[in-house]
């Protein structure tokens, strides 16, 4: 890359933004454009927090790193040549800073659902406000769902990247292969039981992070109605009557494990079934074919990758599936990354490993 | 009650043996015949622990109670006037015990899973030894699956109580409304996915007990042959075929959710199977049904209740179950302590709330 | 007690006061006369949430209980003939109830901080507002510090009892008895280490308390500065140089471990150290004294005793004391109980084991 | 670097060996030749396990990483030109080790405690087997304790570094800059109360590392007598008498937290401490000073900073600092990668951020 690559992210004071922040400044490729954080709209430069004040863990002794947020201004991104947005922030934030993104001639990785559904009918559970609507509608159809293992070429040319969501991550890995090869019975309905650490309940103080309400606890919340849902439906191209998603809120502060029972439309070996994924995620390298053996959350915590086994009933039907990730990192900001990876042409796990 | 009851307990160096002495311990209708707590059989009198020494949570700072542990022997049981035993023990030992029990007059409340299943193809996963097997088959039929919301009066009945399985309790309570109702649809099956804390893991220091890889993380396990399994089909009358358990390990303490995925036979209202169950458990004392609210553990640890809600599909076909409870009261010692309620016919609750 | 007692209980919807209502619902002395809940002053009726609402871990299926709470009316309470008040309320509160209760012919047992200072200068952290406070010091002088191993005989004649703090208790009953013996040389200062778990923190969500921050964490706080330090110097009468006291917020529900440090003023033998303790707490059914051996949380955890223990330097100088206790039991609800059992000259534990 | 330099690691079956391991494959001086991770010495090549056996974490999707074992052979580490050796083994195992890899030509990182300690009695804790000790003891004086930030220039020339203790480092960091300037009264000793995750403890399984002991709990151990005391000593030159040190294990992962106590020897302000610890560490990248700020857990964890703050007494006289790493990172592999920098002249930090 002969050309700088000038990068800029807004919403870096959440958990997702805090691990794209601490990607981005050690990515190789970004060794001598650092990316420019950026405050909230409307707040003055001398009230800006350094990014060090809301996240200790990013600061280092010697004051080498630029930390600082900087007022967000389109025209100030514009002079500076500002190539590539991202965005951590709320959806409906997201949804009317994208088209003023593309109108500065800026591409935009969005981390928020906001770009994410085709679907009117799905994106209704984000009640977006009507203004901006027509211009978001318009341009609703050029994004693109920004996960690499399906997607990877349209991703390549996008200029709006729909990051997926972290349980939808999960899930859609774990289903496409034995979806596309036509493997299974749709007339039986599949089941996802979810579980995710903490920080996907977002930073806001709340009853339900609370420490005393959250620890030795287990939850199922959701159920029947989580926003996911609508990503599980469009990319897996299901009806809302053949699949059953239900998140629960797992003790701990990181990571996703979706357990998921679905039921052959045929008896099939277990050869097969792993033949099919093996097959199509050979050039993937982020995803990990396990196999017959089951991955558990400790082994993708920090980590972009997303595991995944299977076991097979003895009445060779009954497929139960186990897919892990970090809900921050390849449910979020990890994935983030491999897209811009894929944006500029670079290696899909650099900086990644 | 004017005859005193004596009772002994076997096993108590577990979590569900510190569980079961913490009750007995308190247990009014108890308050002038403490329990007789035993050792290993052939430990010296002179090499048994106090039994504060394996739990100081028992310890008090008076030594009014009779705290340490006794030595195995029937003839000094019988001799004593032991009414009662209770086997917290490995389910060899007490395929091994209760037969003797037995022979020695007393009746037994076993929390192993050695008397629970009557199919012995389900029980072959126990793998018993053969000596000793005749006359265990011959007393398997007596036993009563000690679970008092489907058998209450068989348990007050009973000389051998089998105490339910924790994960079983979880599952069966939640299930058994709606299937004696005939409101399922068995040909699309039943997925149970249940998660559980680490003491159900037991006592012995093993690399799934590490702390290292039990926080922080979460793993499913004994996919399609958990032992628990048996006490499913049996209870609910179901085939193999037709239910899918998964536990799961969680990094908690103590406690069990388990979500229940099932499909009605027929369009029903939330109304109806709300009704379905608040009938089922009006005379149960120790469930509590949730309604179209959702249990959590937190609800149940430290308590015997097994906590029962869920929630109708738009479809008015798809039905989620979530129920709960803590694995070493109503899955263990509590329950066993509401059988020892009804064997002398004492109010079910009585010592557990 | 020919006589029922009855009892009211403010402030029920926080931690202690879950716990209180626990206690208070089971102590068998208090059968046949529930207490009553209060709501809020000036809440309607018809607004008051149920006690199972606001904790659903204390509902039962049969509703035998009367779990619902009841508008705070002090004609009402004298009505009824309150004999007792607990105040599990803020301490601003408190400071303005206590002398309404006193007026209204009741006792009053109160578990915030505002009455445990007879010195005003240490008093000046809690801010009271000036209204009220010429009553309040008035009644100041009377009021009891409850905590029976070192108050017994003046809680038992007490109107007003201060329930003591949760760190306090845990550093004052290991420290008074070597402080009494005049063992300790006072010019080297104690260092008091205590470690807490979140249910200390309140039930407020706020970033301190979000799980994200408390768990897999620790962190100091109100270093030199926090409020129970006045307990400290008053019960043990010690300048605020000879003690220094750091809190630390520890990643579990509850629980709280103090590590103690002090020279001796001459060297003495473990036996001496150990006898002292020993005599000291003979009487003292909800103190377990431990030797030279240590005892852990969760020896303590959900019980309603402090567990002390110690180690000795081979100088026969240096002391480390170990003292743990449940933050919510003896730290809070269980040491109330306590004081009412000595209020009422029932057993000192009845009800706590 | 123009010569590429060959590395091998023993013992990365452990937690710090997994941190080691994933450190090294991502070092950017390692691109082109990656460590050579060693069985131990006489298992069989067929039996080795793969890495990614031991450690799925370190796994990726298309087998471009060399992760498997190799046996382990002195001859066959010469022939591949291995200039540096990591042992993270058991102290036993390198005691023995380090002189045959000097003896090979090798210089060597020892993660273990065998060689940080130059004082024939305080090393009397580790009980190292007599065979070997002469020539062990006469290679003892040419041993480096690696701690940078104390002797960088040292470790840059040494073939044998000896990398210090975890709860070590975290006191002596915090220490050092005020035990120097001579500020501490050492009549009135110090206090470390020290605070460990339990990767601390070790991989093997006990009854200690067992979640149902390790969770929801905190425990003090080794009073008087951890075995990092020494270090502590002959780093600080301190006597035993001048310096407390009890560690606790905390219910997390990982993470060091120590709370220090001391009392200056005359009244001195904040601002003369904090000068102090800025110039003490201007060119150190990897200790971050927080002036009168306090650190947590959660700003060092999965990094290789020691952090460090502090608290000044209305007295102007008491201390209270307050010191934090990851046990795994600088307080074990991360340090020790740090060393191997230096060795290299590479920049300190590099790979570490």
């Amino acid at each position: 890359m002969a050309q700088p690559v000038n990068i800029a992210v807004a919403g870096v004071s959440g958990y997702a933004g805090l691990e794209l922040a601490r990607l981005l400044l050690r990515h190789p490729r970004l060794k001598g454009t650092p990316p420019i954080f950026l405050g909230r709209p409307g707040e003055q430069e001398s009230a800006l927090p350094l990014l060090t004040e809301l996240h200790p863990q990013l600061g280092n002794n010697n004051g080498a790193r630029r930390l600082s947020l900087e007022p967000f201004d389109w025209h100030d991104l514009r002079a500076r040549g500002v190539d590539l947005l991202f965005l951590a922030t709320p959806h409906e934030q997201s949804r009317e800073w994208v088209p003023q993104a593309i109108e500065n001639g800026m591409k935009v990785i969005d981390l928020s659902g906001a770009w994410r559904l085709q679907n009117a009918a799905n994106r209704a559970i984000y009640r977006f406000a009507d203004e901006g609507e027509v211009t978001a509608a318009a341009m609703q159809e050029e994004a693109v769902y920004g996960m690499p293992e399906l997607h990877r070429d349209a991703v390549r040319d996008a200029r709006i990247v729909a990051n997926p969501g972290c349980y939808a991550t999960s899930i859609i890995l774990a289903l496409a292969p034995l979806i596309r090869a036509g493997f299974i019975n749709l007339d039986h309905g599949i089941v996802c039981d979810s579980k995710s650490g903490v920080s996907g309940a977002g930073k806001a103080p709340t009853a339900a992070t609370h420490f005393m309400n959250a620890a030795d606890n287990l939850s199922a919340y959701g159920v029947f109605n989580h926003r996911h849902t609508g990503e599980l439906l469009e990319q897996l191209h299901l009806t809302a009557e053949q699949i059953t998603f239900t998140p629960h809120l797992l003790p701990i502060p990181r990571g996703i494990l979706s357990t998921i029972y679905l039921e052959l439309n045929s008896k099939r070996t277990a050869d097969k079934i792993d033949h099919c994924y093996r097959e199509f995620y050979a050039s993937s390298p982020m995803v990990r074919w396990y196999g017959r053996r089951l991955p558990q959350i400790q082994y993708v915590a920090h980590t972009n990758f997303c595991d995944i086994g299977f076991e097979l009933a003895p009445d060779s039907r009954r497929v139960v599936l186990v897919s892990c990730l970090d809900n921050l990192l390849k449910g979020a900001a990890g994935q983030a990354v491999q897209n811009m990876n894929l944006l500029y042409g670079w290696e899909e796990s650099e900086g990644l490993l």
